[in-house]
């Protein structure tokens, strides 16, 4: 667990490197927990955009309001800590999709963590204040940058 | 992912029921989406364990604030609506270790859930202040409230 302390609160770019022993279980563990704050928060976004987007759902202030600082929370943690140095290949939940390329674009990988907080904050900021236009858009915004990452670093499903 | 918006943001006490042709498959995501949300907690709660009370890793107020933030944000989400009638059966990611008398006790579920709530909103709170002996305490109640519930309605690891 201690090599996963997050580097910065920020994100991706400050990486702890795993160089212990119990580095391949370590490695497993870090791509389960990452696994699972990514589902948790799709589990989120999928619920405003229910409400907010599609409609599907009847909008619930607070319930929105939750998911959104949800996702916020969980991207703020720190999960830069959770890709250490040789985390393009194992098991978490599943098999990692993370492409080898992640770890020789660290630049380009912090400003697309960078602007993931801050997509997230703002929908958290604007899901708060119950102005749905303000919402759907900022959902939007948080979309675009997982997009940016996945079309990039994410490996298409097996 | 219609059937898991929340129903209330406090918790397990008000429940969604799966009644569709889709219930089974929905069961399954429920209990992945629970489970990531507990693994998620349960690395955030690693963090402040190694930095606040094992002292295994420098404190830094700004994580161990983060990681308090993401366990209430969590916490606040609305994770009853991942408890759909049935989902003591099934698997997420692993299969659900949820007891039957899960259901058979909702207004004990509700208290726990309750107590829950408010222990990691008092984490988060006391965290922000960084005030160790606090956060010590806080992190010790968090963790009475998730071994209320393991002992009363998990089952033993299989």
């Amino acid at each position: 667990m201690k090599k996963f302390i997050a580097c910065t609160v920020l994100g991706v770019a400050a990486l702890s490197v795993a160089t212990t022993a119990a580095a391949q279980s370590s490695i497993e563990d870090a791509i389960k927990f990452r696994q699972a704050g990514y589902a948790f928060m799709a589990w989120n976004m999928g619920k405003i955009k229910a409400q907010v987007v599609d409609g599907a759902v009847p909008y619930n202030k607070d319930q929105v309001a939750a998911a959104a600082n949800a996702i916020a929370a969980i991207a703020n943690s720190g999960m830069g800590a959770l890709y250490p140095a040789g985390s393009d290949q194992g098991t978490g939940y599943n098999p990692t999709r993370l492409k080898s390329e992640f770890f020789q674009n660290m630049q380009e990988v912090g400003q697309i963590a960078t602007n993931f907080n801050a997509a997230a904050n703002e929908l958290a900021s604007v899901a708060a204040g119950g102005d749905q236009n303000a919402i759907k858009a900022a959902f939007g915004k948080v979309g675009e940058t997982c997009k940016a990452c996945h079309d990039k670093f994410r490996a298409p499903q097996r």
